[in-house]
């Protein structure tokens, strides 16, 4: 575990007009006026637990050791559900139990998961319906100043895990989805360059025991059909699909200059084929 | 009167895309390069004062003692309307004299108002029709770098204030307004619990000479009706309005995961009744 | 060239709701951890290399000397543009060599144009498509550390250079142009008070030769017309258009509260005749 420094990053659902934002940073400077705070995003589709996923996945690791990452997409405030302190080797993440996290419990080293029950740590702040405010901020603001993360509450295991759909291999084909589509209209994929190799390797070991290798691919989605990568956008067309592997490591559907989820009438979860 | 640290706030209706904010971020970070500029929001409605201070009343006493809050709604520029600079007992405000601070000078203790008329505080600029760069932002900067406030100009009484509805009991019923729509789409109205206990306490009152008491209510809203209130968004229904007292203390009415100023067609001033 | 603070502004048209703007604030804290980060705008139409340039002259000389201010409109990201480091007598400026910086090179004193050449000031990353994050955040926040310009590469002079349209005098008439629609609705011209000055002398030398001196003028955008300039907003109308000098020296067309750009069906790029 780090030492945390000021820096905490927030991620929500909030928006950028109302005063839910400015709330949790004034309640975080009231605590450590140091707190140097970086907005990821708020402007994520409301409750869309998965988008904040992929969105923190894509950049926290860009940020410095000891960064406190927050995320607030919590429909569930109030209820039962808990709140989480994740710390790994690197950082330290806090946000409610409902899968948001799932990836980083997964993949980041020397994880240790924790509930959040030291009402100390929290604003004294009447009603349920705004733990941003009331839990989270708090409790990211007091491990700025130091705060030990086993202050907070016990470690637990059954914390609440998100299904991440995986592109799978059938029928022949590599078959992924559409995850997220990003301020240009570029359409991203679930599909990585590890699935294209194990792709790959699968198509010629059939062919071996057939007829013999070939490394061409047709992708298709949504009615169009792209047959080679290209390795940056100027590369692309305005009037037809390309596809790229991405800045986070992720098959990417765009066209050049303009916005392909409108052009191609694709929305997130549809479906991409390899052949 | 505190003294000012270097958080400074602002909350304006410039939006996000154009030059506005940042001018103003320059001039502040021009004269003192330690300012913190916390934004509250730029995207309220062009020119809606009571909007503006809507939020700024939402969240204004989160932040740390010695703040300098900045609000520019400012549809007067450029005319004989003035800059106030409104010292409390914990926080400065600068925002030009249009209302937008009445509920602040209202219900904050301590409160001292000026003029702003010393031009040695503000920009040297040509025109007159961007005081949020040419006089708040420098206006509070250096407040953030200790200027006294007495420097800044004489203290005045005839400020303009902002006539800021009130729910009141007509014909046996409590009567509000939805004063703001949230970026969830919940209707936040102007009717607090003391006003929900006054209405009870005079319902027992007419009941007592005439029936015997009775705690229910119905909220009619938009030709939805709700009786009953909940403590959590989670609690309610994707299909029905639902109602709670929201995180700063007003009747909020709400659908689960649903926004509900679309699904139930109703805007800001529309009528909340109570029977 | 001035010493570098540690702030450091940032304009693109990445959007504000993907993880590029924070991938970039990851990278820079991650290099220094005293960065202050200022956001000028990301919600710019995509690719809109004008545009960009505009809102970056608007605002970049209110800052404070030793500001490195961060440009990244990028469609030709990946291929063989280049990334530029442009340093004045006041400032810092890293974008890509698409002329976003025209304005500067031409206007600034102590110019001097470097390519961006050393990858070790840049991220070790796969891939071309993010050079905001790879490059331009990396190399910025070296520059807030005292890095010396001259690390970076060698002085160029055959940089890409934008076309920005001048107004001109036709036909007896100042031809100029709408080149940006602010938040408000508000037309911002290409015009500045030196054109006006210099059309106005033009007639007044013509009128000598023919008729005698006339100083009004009848302004037309989208088949309205204006005949006199205003000073502020506030003494316009919110039925008809009018115009003013605006806060950053250009002629400006608006209607009072209401938005211009709508109410005149007006776009970016019409042409405004002063007669």
């Amino acid at each position: 575990m780090p030492s945390a420094i000021s820096v905490v990053t927030l991620l929500t659902d909030f928006g950028e007009r109302d005063y839910f934002v400015a709330s949790m940073k004034g309640v975080m400077l009231g605590i450590n006026t140091q707190a140097r705070v970086v907005d990821i995003s708020h402007t994520i589709t409301p409750h869309a637990i998965d988008e904040a996923a992929f969105l923190l996945n894509a950049c926290y690791h860009y940020f410095p050791d000891g960064t406190v990452h927050v995320v607030v997409v919590d429909p569930g405030v109030g209820s039962s559900r808990r709140g989480l302190l994740v710390t790994t080797s690197r950082y330290f993440f806090v946000a409610p139990d409902n899968g948001v996290l799932t990836s980083v419990i997964e993949h980041e080293h020397a994880v240790e998961v924790r509930q959040i029950e030291n009402r100390q740590l929290c604003l004294d702040a009447e009603g349920a319906t705004f733990d941003g405010r009331d839990v989270f901020a708090p409790s990211a603001a007091w491990l700025t100043r130091g705060h030990p993360p086993g202050a907070y509450g016990r470690l637990v295991s059954d914390y609440h895990r998100l299904r991440i759909p995986k592109p799978e291999i059938r029928d022949g084909a590599l078959h992924g989805r559409v995850v997220y589509i990003d301020h240009f209209g570029n359409l991203i994929t679930n599909i990585t360059p590890a699935d294209l190799a194990a792709w790959q390797t699968w198509k010629a070991e059939q062919a071996g025991s057939r007829a013999g290798g070939r490394q061409d691919m047709t992708l298709t989605i949504g009615g169009a059909t792209i047959d080679s990568l290209k390795t940056h956008y100027a590369q692309g067309s305005p009037d037809k699909p390309d596809a790229l592997i991405n800045s986070i490591g992720y098959l990417e559907v765009f066209m050049k200059e303009t916005h392909a989820a409108h052009a191609l009438r694709v929305a997130t979860g549809a479906a991409v084929v390899l052949q």
